[in-house]
């Protein structure tokens, strides 16, 4: 096509005070021009990068493709480097999680015009939101799965994460659900082993599940890895639901988006536990990659009951400012702009909240300040803080499950440690 | 299970002088302690977090499976923050990439124990080469399907990115073989868009190919973008199979891992070409996150075909030195160690080259340094520096085409200019 009336690049993008409709998708980022290039300049860069245009003029865009499909940069601030972007929904496949994140969390982060660029939150439009499954569980449904209603649920991680057979495996299992766990989990790097086959650990550990089940009178939740290339992962979380399982935990980001949403919408009657393992490779830096917050807005869209959002309180770098931000995202219906943790407006619409997974170096002294953070909507899971007990598995269980009553009680752990033995171990060896 | 002979957390993964063997897994870190950490310290909780360990010492680690499954630190520089750590094979289910990187690249990058952690490298075991299918295509493949065996090929992009109807699309394609590229495929962000439906896209597309294929008597390809949730996925990529199609294009990490492993596993008549999309929220920060090279060897492994590496001289960030590392590995069948790029040793016994495709912000005076650096077994990949071209999009091609003649004849672009006005017009328009 020959040149006319051809649309110059980076210009065009600015709109100042437009306010974005139901239909744009926005997105904040932070950024930090590169030397010689223009705050407004680099905002327009990345705006037309992540949507329409290139690093030169081109013949053939016409100025009228221009003013359909061009992203509006609506709001900047150079000081605190806050931009925000707002794209028409055309520019996006709606369904379709890894062709928003080829746009809006792609090619920006390595063009030289920037020198960090950090993708924030995203907005969605209504119409996506109604698109998406959500949560086939939810809050709601876990809780009336596990039938326990008003406390967090207490749940373990089988340590050591790799190095026991399928038997061990189900016997450290079912010692934590007798020691009082709800639920006992796969670690995030065991799928199927040499030493530990994928098939025969499901069906061992779900067997010492009906087993715990039966002597404590108390519901059992497993939680088996299904994390694998995309068509044997399906066939694991099948053998899973085959075999009683109602529980699937995948590694959502080492999986990525297309296998993650095509395993949802297998409808499996099953809840899904999200893994968030490699997220600080990107999440970390708070002035470059994506935030944990949009990763968990994703995780949501597409489904996933349950998700790690860090124990604030742990062996995790993040912090209280953090985590909360991300907890009440993904517990909300409605969600209200907060410029002070870089979150957008959000309604969920009809699709149900997740519950959010502590997790990370926890254990029975850290049950109060993370109650007291998160509320009771969540899962507190302790992997070392339950094994690594001195008197083992079984009386580890039981000092998370006192240290979570003492708090529904309101009483101080130290307090109930004293009627209660397991509970004041794991006080002596672990102080704060 | 109760305390005995339980083993000392962080401690007992230190084997300086130990020398990996064959059948190890060797990561390469650039590791920065947190304040209070010493450099041993801090290797060692690495060490432990992505293999067996956790925070705490554990009840149910017997020393046996200690012996048996713990990572050795067998090299560490505290001056440099440069540590190398051998993991026993045994950790990994061999065949499936994301618990590979869920484990060596999973919950270490959040630890608090750390400030900044980047995994630089990693040398497969033998056993793990020749499990993966690799390349179908490779080098040679590809170049014998488009009968060009001497040159770099010359591809474009659909520009713009977003906002062409199918019909249009197919005409921006046909001008650009028609021109002389070898190569036409879609952006990373076009998928199927309400404006532009992908079955009626590659349809005509390929129709187009085949058109221009009679009228040059040249080879042509065409790489439709087949991003999507894996089912969707793997019918499109069957579609464009059906119709003729040679070629598959996917963004391998907004797809991520699962997804991309079966894919390739189909085993489609058809090469796969590789867009990054997305890379830099982690590969950018030279102390934190995941290197290109890790993400390129994986793709390499699993069977991609062609892979964006970045274009040295283009509108990305990237510098030589981590290019042609990168272009290096995936192209040579022994690769050995290089301590100032951080490269480890890799033997690929029988799996394919997989070929490098430059791209970003590329035009025909960058044709000579790009050449010099990759040499000529690339692929010359130009969206705006084609489409941008005054007269349009076929003398942009004619442009790019001369600017690669040119080179192979080893005179310069401004000579060959003077006999070649479609060239004389880019190096007008872009200087360098």
């Amino acid at each position: 096509m020959a040149d006319s009336g051809r649309v110059k690049e980076y210009e065009g993008y600015l709109a100042k005070g437009y306010e974005p409709d139901k239909d744009d998708l926005v997105c904040e980022y932070y950024l930090e021009p590169a030397k010689g290039i223009t705050f407004e300049g680099a905002c327009q860069r990345i705006a037309s990068e992540s949507s329409i245009g290139t690093w030169t003029d081109i013949g053939t865009m016409p100025q009228e493709m221009f003013d359909r499909l061009s992203p509006k940069v609506f709001s900047l601030d150079k000081k605190s480097g806050i931009v925000k972007i707002a794209y028409p929904k055309e520019l996006f496949e709606e369904g379709n999680v890894a062709q928003i994140m080829s746009s809006v969390a792609g090619n920006v982060f390595g063009m030289s015009d920037v020198t960090n660029l950090k993708l924030l939150d995203i907005d969605f439009p209504a119409d996506f939101i109604r698109h998406y499954h959500g949560p086939h569980y939810g809050i709601e449904g876990i809780r009336k799965l596990m039938k326990v209603y008003h406390r967090p649920l207490v749940g373990t991680i089988v340590k050591p994460k790799l190095g026991l057979d399928e038997e061990k495996h189900a016997k450290v299992a079912y010692e934590a659900w007798m020691g009082g766990c709800d639920i006992v989990k796969d670690d995030e790097n065991l799928s199927s082993m040499g030493f530990n086959n994928f098939d025969k650990r499901v069906k061992l550990t779900l067997n010492a599940k009906r087993k715990a089940e039966k002597e404590t009178g108390e519901k059992k939740a497993y939680l088996p890895n299904v994390t694998a290339p995309y068509n044997e992962m399906a066939r694991r979380a099948r053998h899973v639901v085959a075999n009683g399982g109602e529980f699937i935990m995948v590694d959502v980001l080492t999986v990525g988006w297309s296998g993650l949403q095509s395993l949802r919408d297998l409808n499996l009657k099953a809840a899904f536990h999200g893994h968030r393992a490699g997220h600080a490779a990107f999440t970390r830096n708070p002035k470059h990659g994506i935030s944990m917050l949009v990763i968990a807005k994703l995780c949501r869209l597409i489904g996933i009951d349950q998700l790690h959002v860090g124990g604030i309180v742990g062996k995790m770098y993040e912090g209280k400012e953090e985590v909360t931000a991300v907890g009440e995202e993904i517990e909300s219906k409605v969600v209200s702009e907060d410029f002070a943790r870089h979150r957008l407006q959000e309604n969920w619409h009809s699709l149900k909240p997740m519950l959010a997974v502590c997790s990370g170096g926890l254990h029975p002294a850290k049950v109060q300040p993370l109650v007291h953070a998160m509320g009771r909507d969540i899962i507190i899971q302790a992997g070392g803080g339950i094994h690594g007990h001195p008197q083992g598995t079984i009386a580890g269980a039981r000092a998370m499950r006192q240290a979570v009553d003492a708090e529904m009680l309101g009483v101080e752990a130290k307090d109930y440690a004293k009627s209660h033995f397991e509970l004041a171990a794991a006080l002596k060896k672990w102080k704060k």
